[in-house]
């Protein structure tokens, strides 16, 4: 930061010193706010505070920059002169708001100061400029409560419980029913709280109360909550906020005035419908809050037409000029509209998507810029479940269909045990009347919202729809207990951990768990996705146990399969006993009979999977878990497979005791369990490679890829291969046929990838296993993290959960030296990722950079691993 | 190997074709052979044929490289010109002796023929030249059993079963009794055998056994025995051996022959003293495999003046010449002294040290040299216990003292026992009638070996000490019963598994464990080390927990404390309770106020240490392990504890199981605990530096060193040394001292390795933990590796158990990307080990290379280590 730097930018119709591109200097709102302005469009003039002047202040232990204020005030001159008001003048006083504004949008987390100004002189000038004495006090009492919450720090409940007193003394039940006296009572009890709380009076001097409401503004950033969000979204704490000051437009000042906010196309649905909400005789806040539930913008149209017309000409002026869908706020002070702010409106993955094709085909972007407007990590929201239409279903409820998408769960009524029984991996639905920031744990953890208040623009439905989760809002006749832990909802009672099912496309609330199906994919999401092959340069699998999920993930776009793991198998019904006698045989005759018995199953499995699959390659594990997860451990269901086994229930008890690890993770299994007990893959491979030949016989066309795991020595494979090549010969020769087949393995032990030059000769692909690789790197057993990995992103440890996303640094360097050594080691080697990171966005995009050939996710990762390839790629443009 | 190789080599009194330092192509035996008769010195001409043809035998599927035989019958011509006699005639005939020789003494592993070229024949001619019948005939019935033995594969009890049987109808106990009849029924019965076992006669032709013998001699480098004891050994399989073939000279020709075996100093305790065994009229197998129990050297100057005065002689020649102390084996025939064998002596660790120390006394070799002679891993053998001079003990019996050392065990009577009960960590003795190769697995386990037969240079005692073993042999009233279970001893019967005690030093076998106390230093030893710190770059440090151990590591020449492990302290008496309580409190006051108590108890731990250690570093490593390590498992004790903690069973019950996890390895331990409990690590550092300062205050010079554990993410140490340092700088201080202290961390995981540039920016210290490190770089936990670990180096999978020798090419790797990564970021670093493999000579070597500052063990592995970071300079001299 310059000694000389500029801190302070001016935006209004005259004079604009900023534009849409200065969003790092002026956060997202100021940046806007000056666009607009440049754009002709009426913004209520004003001033941003950089968020350099934001980083000084934290950087010099709060300190403003010295030559901050000057700035200010010369702003403030302007401002005077642009508006024709005075700041704190007796005749025609200037009132400002005061915001925050970060370089990305935090719904809801940082503070607001609203009618700053405003004094017991300035307040009585204001009453006779408006000739509405009722008015000017209503902004003062609320001036004065948001400044003493915002500012002070004084709980906002002390004001709202003088405002209630007052009501209920008077017997009213709105704000609006008071009278002047009430009000003027009510400034009085709280300029006395203010006092009491911190011990002087309530600033009467505007510009004191300017700076004192720039620094909260600063401050704010800072917060819990904001914090919270910040970790939550990965944004770094030295961006900072701007500080936008602007001058008062009044939305509230009687029924020619409004005030709403706006998308410029359905964010749900992304259809290209103007679409919002607005409430007659109401300041801003009240609309986003939640707090009365606002009309549907068509009906502007009926009450102020001229002001409906000007803002739809200023939506569609804004969408031309940004090329997306914005989020508008707005105030119509005395029939004339004021725009508050414009910004890219947050939306569902399917409204992403439909808006993005849609403007391709307007002609506003180009195919790629349509790739790059779809985040990827939203895109399986389209596959969200929703509810089954064959379900009877008992709606106790219907609400706004807020954001899209089935959920079922028990209820609870607070983000903490919202956030209790998710670590318990219990499906929660989080029961609000109203949402607010301090939610935001319970609502991340939930499977779905439900609220009372609040309309789709609420909190609840705003925050719902970028989590991509379902929610129902403005929910009118439940009303929530949350002391009780009850809700009623046309009289039906729900308690705590109540089952109940929402659905966020159409706002039922049902009793009980409904059953969920998925949904097909749409004509918008087709044409997306035809355009990403164009781009990509990673393959793209699935991780796919059955023919079932195979079918599935071809389907969804996946071009063959990087992970069957063959465990799954051994568990259904008909063949665990199988695969228990063949665990606890203390004889080779035995396991070899078993062994026996369960080929043919296993060989079934595989012929179902290549035909699922025919013409693309399948790669398959060999068994890879520890074999007592194969064993019960309840004493009674010992004692069963004991007399199922015909063995003595303590022997078999020792049996599996004997199998028991102190750390299973780091014991006896992968490629161990092949050169322990090498006659389960010889079955293993027999099977696979019977299948293949009886397939190829019939002429189809199959590639089956044999993973070795586990292999942290190249001698482990070449010992294990040797084994089974010479298994796969004999089949191959006997059945004279022609099958190309691969044996691979998983670089998934940090040996592995320091020594992947020597494995490499061994073999014809390796498959990243990123899961086992990154708890070997860390030392850290998945199973047992949730102990401490909670609290370490809470604690900025980790940025992010490493099993979530792949930490580049320690795990990524693993497999950038892995797939470096293997490929100058063997030139024709395959190299994929098979962990949960191949279909997380942030991975895909460093794996694209490895130049790795595929990845392999869940079936219904599939596109979403399609799309961060393309976008990945599109980024990344090196050959 | 060139398709010109010369393969075979002669050596004789007027032709010697190769030398001493041929023996990677000659075998030890071949090339000192060669020498030997280069020096003049009365060796059996023969020729060798090298490793280079076992190599081509071995590679061209058993095949003879074709010009092999042509030089064979070559030098067959050479040899009958030298000796004067026909091989296969009908006159004088040529006997030969074949034996294999690899490059380095495989003691009993390789197999042997002698007396070949008999035939009915050459019997009868060899009877009338020796004039000796019974003589002839003896040797021919001994060559048919061991030909049969070696070269056909008969198993050797069916030939002594036919001599047994015959001494039984004869009615005498020694094989000499028998008559030339006798003998004649003998050989007829073993043909007879050799047909039915082979199904085609004993071979007659000579040249026909010549070649049978030479291709067994081959087959026999990879009979399992020999492959075992090379994996055992980590001896190359492409070393091969060589085979020698020599003419036959005999010591069982009559009372004016002889056979022996001698060291030309004691192979126990290393003084300058010929020292060795003899038998009259015997064949030299009859001595090594300790079927008689022979004469001790000294004897012979009484028997055979002339040959005993020749023998002093050649060994003075011998030790002139290698500058070593020798193991040679002697033949005398009718008087005439032939040397059969010389090589360097297998000795005990006391022995190496002292014949190191007086060769360069003697002038024979240098200091370096001298430091070189002595095998790192055996010093600490010097250590080993020895019997209580205070402890009353009941003496059974005394044999030889074969290996020095005292050893107490459970008494076990075969090798499979003695592994078995190893693999539950029992400690056996084995007790055997003798050893034999077979043994070895047995013997390698085994505290202690207790032999019934054979003398000081025995199977059993070789073997026990190259190990460094307590070894007892030749105790004649000892009877085993290995069917049975049971052995007797002068009256005492001893049952499988009743303890003995054995004192290998004077050859004493007790009943009951004996307790056993450590021996002092000897003046060699420390003369030894006072030239090893003149040449060694790296510090040796011990890893030591109390002030004791602290104490006996100084004693030892430990140059500080490399790690000192807090959480042993916690499991003592006086202070578990207090620990339990501190982890089971949910209450932080709770936790709180046990810490409070415990924090006393530390600071006294430290300022003892502190004390021990003064003017050294001491590195303590804050607590580690899992908290429910400390916690009972047992109901009954979780009952008493929980009477004792004043809270329910079961509540404690569910506590102690809530901390239970599925991968302790991998869980919430090291900094976690760090960063999960702050008031811990707070409590440690504060006892750390309380004891620190009030020590400083008293003029003790103390350089504490703290160390941060399982660190694998910049921000966790960055995170627990800003606690810390604050900790430790109020205290400091408060105390107005001047303190030096550093922070270190541990490098044990892979991706504290891959990220140690980042993490040394905020380290003092980096100490490589190569134990966790080995752990999560294989995936192997080293409790659940002992189910797979001994076969994967049995399947030749691992050459060696990477928890003892570090693996040089993954786990090194991640040593040498640490420290060079360490230093890039933080010149000042300083680097060490504190693992298992600070104490391993060829690990040491290796951290040598790496020019680390120090290595840190246990306090008995000192002098191993000091030794081995000088020999390891020595040989990496590099600046």
């Amino acid at each position: 930061m310059s000694p000389n730097s500029k801190y302070v930018y001016f935006f209004g119709a005259d004079q604009t010193e900023g534009k849409a591109e200065m969003r790092e200097l002026l956060g997202g709102k100021g940046a806007n706010l000056a666009e607009m302005a440049s754009l002709g469009i009426n913004v209520p003039p004003g001033f941003t505070i950089t968020t350099e002047a934001c980083n000084y202040y934290f950087k010099k232990d709060k300190t403003l920059p010295p030559s901050l204020w000057d700035e200010i005030i010369k702003n403030l001159k302007s401002l005077e002169k642009a508006m024709g008001k005075t700041f704190g003048g007796k005749k025609d006083p200037l009132l400002l708001s005061v915001r925050s504004g970060a370089r990305v949008s935090m719904p809801g987390m940082m503070d607001t100061v609203l009618n700053l100004g405003l004094n017991e002189d300035t307040m009585k000038a204001l009453a006779k400029k408006t000739s509405n004495n009722w008015f000017a006090h209503d902004c003062y009492r609320r001036f004065i409560a948001m400044f003493g919450n915002v500012v002070l720090g004084i709980d906002g409940e002390h004001f709202e419980t003088i405002l209630e007193r007052k009501k209920e003394k008077r017997k009213v039940e709105f704000d609006t029913e008071l009278l002047v006296d009430d009000l003027k009572g009510v400034i009085k009890d709280f300029k006395a709280l203010v006092k009491k709380k911190v011990g002087h009076a309530f600033p009467e001097d505007p510009v004191e109360q300017l700076r004192m409401a720039i620094e909260a503004v600063f401050n704010s950033w800072n917060i819990p909550r904001a914090i919270h969000y910040r970790r939550l979204n990965h944004i770094p704490e030295d961006w900072g906020t701007a500080v936008n000051v602007q001058s008062m437009v009044f939305g509230n000042m009687g029924p020619t005035s409004a005030t709403g906010v706006a998308f410029t196309r359905n964010p749900a649905t992304g259809e290209k419908k103007f679409y919002g909400e607005y409430m007659i005789n109401a300041q801003g806040e009240d609309v986003v809050a939640g707090i009365r539930t606002p009309q549907p913008i068509a009906k502007l149209k009926e009450d102020m037409p001229a002001s409906y017309d000007e803002l739809l000409e200023v939506y569609q002026t804004l969408e031309n000029h940004y090329k997306d869908m914005q989020d508008i706020e707005f105030t119509i002070e005395d029939n004339r509209l004021y725009m508050l702010q414009t910004r890219a409106g947050k939306r569902t993955a399917a409204a992403a998507i439909r808006i993005a094709v849609d403007m391709v085909n307007e002609g506003l972007i180009s195919k790629q810029e349509a790739l790059l407007r779809v985040p990827a990590e939203q895109v399986d929201q389209i596959f969200h479940p929703m509810i089954d239409p064959k379900s009877k279903v008992k709606v106790l409820g219907k609400g706004l269909g807020a954001s899209p998408g089935a959920a079922t769960g028990k209820v609870v009524f607070s983000p903490d045990a919202a956030a209790e029984l998710a670590r318990k991996k219990e499906r929660v639905i989080l029961v609000r009347t109203e949402t607010s920031p301090e939610d935001i744990h319970g609502m991340s953890v939930a499977q779905g919202i439900l609220t009372a208040k609040g309309g789709m623009t609420s909190h609840a439905a705003v925050v719902a729809r970028a989590m991509g989760k379902p929610c129902v809002s403005g929910l009118g006749e439940l009303s929530v207990d949350t002391r009780k832990k009850k809700a009623w909802l046309n009289g039906t009672e729900i308690k705590e951990l109540d089952a109940v099912t929402l659905d966020g496309a159409d706002g039922r609330v049902m009793l009980g768990s409904v059953k969920l199906v998925q949904p097909r994919i749409t004509g918008y999401f087709k044409q997306l996705m035809s355009w990403v092959d164009k781009v990509r340069n990673l393959s793209v699998r699935a991780n796919a146990d059955t023919p079932h999920d195979a079918l599935v993930a071809r389907e969804f776009g996946a071009q063959g399969i990087g992970l069957c793991r063959t465990e799954h198998m051994f568990f259904d019904e008909d063949r665990i006993l199988l695969v228990r006698k063949m665990i606890v045989a203390d004889k080779e005759k035995t396991r070899e009979e078993a062994l026996k018995k369960l080929l043919p199953i296993q060989r079934s499995d595989f012929t179902q999977i290549f035909k699922a699959m025919e013409g693309l390659p399948v790669t398959i594990r060999l068994l890879d878990p520890p074999l007592h997860e194969f064993l019960p451990a309840d004493p009674k269901e010992i004692k069963a497979l004991a007399k199922q086994m015909k063995v003595s229930p303590s022997a078999l008890t020792k049996k599996i005791h004997s199998l028991k690890e102190a750390n299973p993770m780091l014991g006896l299994r992968g490629c161990r369990l092949g050169l322990m007990f090498p006659e389960i893959y010889k079955m293993q491979v027999s099977a696979i490679i019977e299948a293949a030949c009886k397939l190829v016989k019939k002429g189809t066309k199959v590639y089956p890829e044999i993973m070795i795991p586990l292999v942290g020595h190249v001698e482990e494979l070449r010992q294990v291969r040797s084994q089974l090549d010479e298994v796969a010969q004999d089949i191959i020769k006997k059945a004279k046929v022609k099958l190309d087949y691969k044996v691979g393995t998983m670089i998934e032990l940090p040996r592995a990838a320091i020594t992947a030059d020597e494995i490499a000769a061994e073999a014809d692909f390796f498959s990243f296993g990123t899961n086992d690789l990154t708890q070997t790197t860390f030392g850290l057993s998945r199973d047992d993290s949730g102990m401490f990995l909670p609290e370490y992103i809470e604690m900025g440890v980790l940025d992010r959960d490493p099993f979530v996303s792949v930490d580049v640094s320690g795990v990524g360097e693993f497999v950038r030296i892995g797939a470096e050594k293997g490929r100058a080691a063997n030139k024709k080697i395959h190299l994929g990722i098979c962990g949960e990171h191949g279909g997380d966005p942030k991975s895909i995009e460093f794996f694209n950079s490895l130049k790795l050939d595929y990845v392999s996710c869940s079936p219904f990762r599939v596109p979403t691993a399609l799309l961060a390839a393309a976008q990945a790629a599109i980024k990344d443009p090196k050959p």
